[in-house]
């Protein structure tokens, strides 16, 4: 696959399915390893790096599980197409940005993605639609026992798989919940549930992942600590706080849909798909937020034009990157605020 | 007629059609007037303020002009009613909130309206759709030198027409011009073309006339002065700075229309048009400064699916009295917030 087919393709992730999708966007498991007796990335002279790129793309590909899975050398990849991957969560912005030797190796479905010299010698992600981040956590486990097969990955007795910075030492995992929570804000009740999150050892973040501001309601929700506990027990207590807060989530949900907030609700719906309809200029953050109260519509049943993957998928295609892949060109920031209202109009008159 | 015959109906000025319509809403002209030797309204007893309604009532009764017109009893009228009347802009402000022995004159086409015990016995105008004033002139001159055989309007030869307040004197006539001048306000040259109207004599008003704010960038420009001009020189007047200012509003529309500047517009207009066709909760003044950007996207032809008519009656309908008119019962703010959307979104769906 070259990264221009990603273009007209929606990652799995994205089809708004899965237990408790109205809430749950998607989870996402990552395991950082790296091989043992190679320089961390960041140490490693360019040869070294280039060396570790060579033997991860080997054992890749003699892989079952990555089988139909694409290698993109991101040395030989534009800005653009560097931010394109990132936009589709493929990549952190971190790798995107750094100047080392450094590669991704993605799967047909975009499910599994592994980030090669990114701040360890292996970030290996699987992403799925809904809250399930067992199978997700199944999934990657399987392919990391692979690839672990072929590339035998730093692990000590003490301290587990040894990792680039220690906060990831031990499991190397994180597991983190993209919840969309628009009625816990609205509600006011979203600052109250952060800070229970916080003691539970749990964090938040917005939509990008560490350092981004929650943007359109949602918020990535992920363990802090990856050393002392099994990566199944973690997991376990993520979906128990998962499920505290989506319950949260669905009773503020009933708050609004109460006879004396309805209205207000609607209102806040359909104003926002008012204007996504016949909008002409529009930047990425308004989109994002009128998609968060078009979403919430459709989760509730008060619109039945569009699908919630419908939403997800402009979520994803209206960023930079995506629309001038689209538009197969360079666009300035006022260009792509016509382009992308140009795209969205264009969507929601199809999905109807 | 009755009172509520009015409410489905749409009053002739409203029709949007006319000379320059595409930025003059209406003209209108009225007239003060009194009654020789009978007192001014305010000074008068009761009694004395009901003989002149019944001596006008009489006149009206037997005037050809005024054949089909209806007559309305404001003291038989409830609070609603009088605000109805007003909204419509067939009464005053002033009128509606007295509480003398008042009534209201109103022709068929609701076109001629006469005011009887407002500040005057009699306030006689004639409102036109676009830029009319000399018809709207012609036919309250008419209307009023019928009634002059009958009742005897108080006139000197030194001071004119006498009026209860000096500043009316001469003429008794006040002239005045709707406006939409959305452009002039969006290109930030409104101020400069007001202060100048104030130069010439003239004065600048908001939608419901002295005291208002302007709203929706309506702008109901008239004369100041009444004495020591005749009508048809005041008239030629205020005529020749309308055309000036409509030259001034055509070209800051061209200006809004040119290349660089079209796609602002037009998101302008469509986030309106969107907004209106999928509102649940809406005040009156969103209501208004939404309807405006619409009416200025029909003006230029940037969308056909509505006419500047029914952009009018939503105007007039949208508002509190009308609403409650409508709906056969008193509402609450919150009720009709909820009601008003309802309308608008009928109304659009209707209209397409």
């Amino acid at each position: 696959m070259k990264l221009d087919d990603l273009v007209y393709r929606t990652s799995e992730w994205l089809k708004g399915q899965g237990p408790s999708s109205e809430i749950v966007m998607s989870s996402r498991v990552r395991l950082a390893r790296n091989i043992d007796g190679m320089t961390f990335s960041h140490r490693a002279s360019r040869e070294k790096q280039a060396e570790v790129v060579s033997l991860v793309h080997s054992a890749v590909e003699s892989s079952k599980f990555l089988r139909n899975s694409s290698f993109f050398d991101l040395s030989e990849l534009g800005p653009l197409d560097c931010q394109f991957l990132r936009e589709r969560h493929l990549i952190s912005h971190e790798l995107a940005e750094s100047k080392g030797v450094r590669a991704v190796v993605v799967s047909d479905n975009e499910i599994v993605s592994i980030m090669i010299n990114e701040e360890d010698h292996l970030r290996l992600q699987a992403i799925e639609s809904g809250l399930q981040l067992m199978a997700a956590w199944r999934l990657i486990d399987g392919i990391e026992s692979e690839l672990d097969t072929q590339l035998r990955f730093a692990f000590s007795k003490e301290w587990g798989y040894l990792t680039a910075c220690p906060t990831n030492a031990g499991t190397g995992m994180r597991a983190s919940v993209m919840l969309h929570l628009p009625s816990l804000v609205l509600t006011k009740q979203i600052s109250k549930v952060l800070q229970a999150i916080t003691k539970l050892g749990l964090v938040a973040r917005g939509l990008y992942g560490e350092g981004t501001e929650p943007l359109g309601n949602y918020f990535q929700i992920s363990n802090q600590v990856t050393l002392g506990q099994a990566e199944e027990e973690i997991i376990d207590n993520i979906e128990r706080v998962i499920k505290q807060i989506i319950g949260h989530e669905e009773n503020a949900r009933k708050i609004l849909l109460s006879k004396g907030r309805r209205q207000l609700l609607e209102d806040k719906v359909f104003r926002a798909y008012g204007i996504l309809k016949n909008v002409r200029i529009i930047d990425s953050s308004e989109t994002v937020n009128l998609l968060s109260a078009l979403r919430l519509g459709v989760d509730l049943g008060l619109t039945e034009d569009i699908s919630r993957q419908a939403i997800n998928e402009l979520l994803i295609i209206t960023q930079p990157a995506h629309l001038q892949k689209l538009q197969g060109r360079a666009l300035s920031p006022a260009q792509r605020d016509v382009k992308r209202a140009e795209l969205i109009r264009e969507r929601l008159e199809k999905s109807k």
